[in-house]
């Protein structure tokens, strides 16, 4: 079915789209063989699924409504053994296809350009994601006040486990909050709590104190088994694409009253005033330490 | 100095670009080592001149005003080999990008997004590029119509010694040409006259004829000194960029007495009813004999 936005698609040298009273939100993420993904271990369907959703993750921060797509693609010249057996370049940009186009078709996106190379290096996959803003504006990163609480949309560490190519990026979560309640700053965690948390309140001109009885852990972060603790996975870890929020403490007592959303709303801190300082962490025996942004840096 | 359309660059999650009432034109293109470039025989400032340039040169053939690009690149983790000596990661990426930013500057193109990545892996350089519409709408591919004649906005072929490189996109012209002439049917040509020419009576659902006269062969096609005389580079070649569209004869009298732009306007040859056929090439002996659609495939 055309899509509404799509004034021409793939088949010329550009696409269109048509005019909108709404902006324009724009973002390219690239996932490169190695260092994303193994294609020996992960089925390509899923590695073109994630090109995609890292991209709606990024428009779900901006509580952008997502439109369309162009994908960018490098594939070896020689067959490839990927965890779903040999594969031709044909084939493996057929299977890339498809979990690109499965979860574009979930979320409405076209697909309306791309550019596909053979090549004697890996595979690079880079998806450009383009959306709209809606009524209600955008939610950045720089609008955090003092006072305001923290919120994530679901527990946090060891997505390299599975979730990192399962997740749902947050795009329906994320118009919903921002179309119903006061979202004063908002991101998507993608290189782990502890760092983009860090980047938030930066941004912000703020601080941030973390309540670590709250952070809701990840059953894989629990599974790790290695020398970090559970809450160490969700506070380092990458690659969670769920939301990061914060809200003024009457929206916080509201959310938490009604949880509107089909996934339960975890309220893990505060911003505080306090500029140009690590974000502190309130442990559960009533500690305030400092919390060194570590995590995930690709 | 802040570009009029960007109301939030480069920082947040995704960038944005102000509503318009024009339409929004997208195309992504990717280089590949090895394959659009060698790093030892090229300043890398070229490559990412290059990487813009051919992107450019797409929205020229839309005739759509450029306004911002998103650039995502995955550089090798380790020094490498370049023509300018050996860089580090960062050294390269630096390069590149002053290729990228000089281009960018001289077309007034803002730079709104980015991913960069390190691996193991060559460099891949993919540029995704955004324009506008003017109120003069689009050139397509699939307006040329029998009786059009055909142009070019320059000589053709040999672009494998430096024209790939260095060559102008054709904005200024498509913009100009598609403001005040009756333009039917546009393309840049990245694949060789030949191919592309194909394509774009494909889409139009006609024919073409080719007057080897008229061809305008350029001085390295001439200096090429291989197996392919200077007119099947011409032909055949890829990476001319230049602007190949299609007026009604009036206007192809009216283009070849004023010849408005800086550049000569070239006189190819014509767009005949013959659906489904060759397009056909018209001999400097008068014989008509078939023009295989052969060309530079990517």
């Amino acid at each position: 079915m055309p899509h509404p936005d799509v004034v021409l698609g793939i088949g010329d040298d550009a696409a269109l789209l048509a005019a909108s009273e709404n902006e324009t939100v724009l973002t390219v993420d690239l996932l490169t063989e190695g260092v994303d993904f193994l294609l020996e271990q992960v089925d390509p369907v899923l590695i073109g699924r994630k090109a995609l959703a890292v991209n709606l993750s990024d428009l779900a921060a901006m509580a952008a409504v997502p439109t369309a797509i162009l994908i960018a693609v490098t594939l070896s010249k020689t067959d490839r053994k990927t965890a779903v057996g040999a594969l031709s370049p044909l084939e493996l940009g057929e299977r890339l296809f498809d979990g690109i186009r499965t979860l574009a078709g979930q979320y409405d996106v076209a697909i309306i350009g791309g550019d596909t190379n053979t090549w004697d290096g890996g595979l690079v996959l880079s998806i450009t994601a383009i959306g709209r803003t809606t009524e209600h504006g955008v939610t950045r990163r720089n609008g955090a006040k003092p006072g305001d609480r923290i919120f994530v949309t679901g527990p946090l560490g060891g997505s390299i486990l599975q979730h990192q190519f399962t997740f749902e990026p947050r795009i329906r979560e994320a118009l919903f909050l921002n179309s119903h309640y006061d979202i004063h700053a908002a991101m998507d965690i993608s290189d782990g709590l502890s760092l983009d948390l860090s980047r938030l309140v930066c941004e912000s001109g703020c601080g941030a104190i973390l309540w670590e009885v709250t952070i809701p852990v990840a059953d894989d972060a629990r599974r790790m088994n290695d020398a970090l603790t559970p809450l160490e996975h969700a506070l380092y870890d990458g690659e969670d694409f769920e939301l990061l929020f914060t809200v003024p403490p009457q929206t916080a007592e509201t959310l938490l009253r009604e949880q509107p959303l089909d996934n339960p709303l975890y309220e893990i801190g505060e911003i505080t005033a306090a500029k140009n300082v690590p974000i502190r962490i309130l442990t559960q025996d009533g500690v305030l330490r400092e919390q060194k942004p570590k995590g995930f840096v690709h």
